[in-house]
């Protein structure tokens, strides 16, 4: 990997007093980390000006790349750029490219730019400004003791986009190029992250050196991390890829370079294309899967209702299960699942059911049924299944290790998966 | 304040990558706030030694106090005791205090203590242990440079218990009392941040400087910190506390020194005492509020059912809402709403309902009724309300107020306040 020391200093009162949890650092971290660069040394300090002072003096000796975050804004307590002339023993002066650029973000806003946002154009001297597309503050880019640094916004949606749109292209033009890094993620699902590892181990005993695995747990899907670190192993790992999907196969819930996939919108993509309906009756999730699917927006072309039948009595009145059944099954059983998927199809006209019912706990198991039992039965009015777990952990992790289950069950009944999802016992 | 320098040095190659959010050093800030001191610098460094031995240098010259977390486990990479003994020019020793620790830890878990285990026990010459009443890792407490050291794990659940057990009141024990700071949190939900602090102005002109008022956006609900950082301040507070609970009254959720009062626990907990159940209604929140009422252990005694009724048919087959209404007034009106929230209570037998219907877009609004337009009822059989809002906002964060409202207007009906809630518009 690289050898180039890179360094972060975030600037904030609202940072060092916890009154704000930092996101930020993160965020430059993994972006970074798809150069090849790790972060080696993170500063947080408080907004004073002999403190930034000294911290820049002293971080600029023991950094290649300094990245500076926060700081950058109209008001008094905003001294980065102030900071910055200091600890480069040099004077501040307007840029008029700075001036630019917040001539025109004003005029887009309809604003009359103030002696506060004049002050976002006073720059150390020499230093050259990196563009802001959404924001009124320019970064700064300005090289002391021969540390290069780049100076960002605090506002993490600015951040973002002056990191992957400048500040990264710049630093990429100038690492050599088989220093580059290039990760590919898989999302999945249905397989644990033990199990993950030891399939890789048994079916690629081959498998190229050059490409580094990483496991991600990212409650509730497992990311799996392919990078390679140069060009060659690029050129490898591609040919590895087709391997990996075979291997893992319907267990992908999608290859990503970023976002997330999540499993509702796994789920409602494949209803939409498929022109289907969703109906679901909850006991133990109590309305957690309804909710997860009406958080999607255009959720409603997809999900007409819900059932949250938490008592014997509602399974019966308001999806028909016999109380034969209850009586002689329980409420947590094979029978009162199916029943309750067959009565939520009936009701709601829906094409696709998925029904569950079991012991979130902390009370309520028995020997017989341990709390964690749960029956979650899924399928459409010709094809109904139903399976038996016992999910461990607290009550709220149970009710979403649950969901997920449910909505991956649904998944793979949509795909007609033939592959049995493992799921972590 | 107080003039104490006490800064954080945090280890971890997860925390440096970006892989681990850090959420430790906001808890530790607040937790030390509560004393008057406030954080002034904090590092973020990966596992390894020399990083780790020149950093403890670095800072024991700068700062009175120095928190150090994580680093005090059993595996390699854990050299935070090898690293304080190499900065304090010392060398490592069994600590029999770390031994017995061990030895009890093991026993209450029928374990064997291995290598690893032992290496726990290993610390600096001189250091003092700090006791872990959760773990397996002793805190180390030593002085170096005339700092005051203090390491942590980087365990959350164990930083915190051997933070306000044993740390804090160390520190407490050590400061001159005049410096002492209390601070009084009340939650508060129903009124926004700007308007409550409007009204503190308006109605206390004369309250005394000595007491710092802070305010905190706690998602749905809005913290306010009264704070006293002299014996003299305390017992001033004191005598103003009765008037600040009769000006916010039944916006108070509750007046807390630490873990956060929820909306839906204290709905459940009016429910439990009054011996009374609920049921959902929800079109545009599709489950949420069963979803958040049911995350609670015991919610099963006062809530049997709910009815997520996205869409127009379903509210009237499954809560008898005439087609009528829905055709005349439309879904989002008064009349679908007090329509549902009946035929919830007809269906489900519960003593109190909750019914919402909404816009949560992006699309569906129109001039008359915009994205954002919601209306609730609620109530029981005898006395049912209703009460039209516009929230603002993307999907999910729509969701969420709405569902907090909704908790909050069943919590005002139980509590029979007078108050009208002024929610943020």
């Amino acid at each position: 990997m690289s050898s180039i020391n890179l360094q972060l200093l975030l600037t904030g009162n609202e940072l060092v007093s916890g009154d704000v949890i930092d996101t930020n650092s993160a965020y430059i971290a993994k972006q970074i980390k798809g150069l090849g660069i790790d972060v080696s040394r993170r500063v947080t300090i408080s907004d004073n000006l002999n403190t930034l002072v000294s911290e820049i003096q002293h971080m600029s000796k023991l950094a290649d790349i300094l990245i500076i975050n926060g700081g950058l804004g109209p008001t008094t307590d905003d001294l980065t750029s102030e900071a910055l002339a200091i600890a480069a023993e040099s004077t501040l002066e307007e840029n008029p490219e700075a001036i630019k650029h917040l001539t025109l973000w004003a005029e887009k806003r309809e604003l009359v730019l103030d002696q506060a946002n004049l002050k976002q154009a006073i720059l150390p001297k020499k230093s050259k400004i990196i563009h802001n597309r959404t924001g009124s503050a320019v970064g700064i880019h300005l090289n002391i003791n021969d540390c290069d640094i780049y100076c960002t916004p605090g506002v993490p949606s600015e951040l973002k986009i002056m990191l992957n749109e400048e500040i990264i292209p710049l630093l990429k033009s100038q690492l050599p190029e088989q220093e580059l890094a290039h990760t590919t993620r898989f999302q999945t699902f249905g397989i644990g992250e033990s199990k993950l590892q030891m399939l890789i181990n048994e079916s690629f005993p081959d498998l190229s050196n050059e490409i580094e695995i990483g496991y991600r747990a990212n409650s509730p899907t497992l990311e799996l991390k392919l990078t390679s670190y140069t060009k060659a192993a690029y050129e490898t790992k591609k040919q590895w890829l087709p391997k990996f999907h075979n291997l893992l196969n319907d267990h992908i819930l999608g290859e990503i370079e970023g976002d997330n996939v999540s499993l509702p919108s796994y789920v409602y993509q494949l209803l939409l294309k498929n022109k289907l309906t969703i109906t679901t009756a909850e006991s133990c999730t109590g309305g957690l899967i309804a909710s997860q699917i009406t958080e999607l927006a255009g959720s409603s072309q997809v999900f007409e209702a819900g059932f949250v039948t938490y008592s014997n009595e509602m399974k019966t009145e308001m999806l028909g299960v016999p109380q034969t059944t209850l009586n002689t099954f329980g409420a947590v059983s094979k029978d009162t699942v199916l029943a309750m998927a067959k009565g939520a199809l009936a009701k709601s006209h829906a094409d696709i059911a998925v029904a569950v019912s079991g012991i979130a706990g902390p009370t309520g198991g028995t020997p017989e049924k341990p709390t964690g039992t749960v029956w979650i039965a899924w399928g459409d009015s010709s094809n109904m299944n139903s399976q038996h777990f016992i999910v461990k952990g607290e009550r709220n992790n149970f009710q979403r290790t649950v969901a997920a289950r449910c909505l991956d069950l649904v998944r793979r009944f949509l795909i007609k998966s033939s592959h049995q999802p493992c799921y972590v016992k």
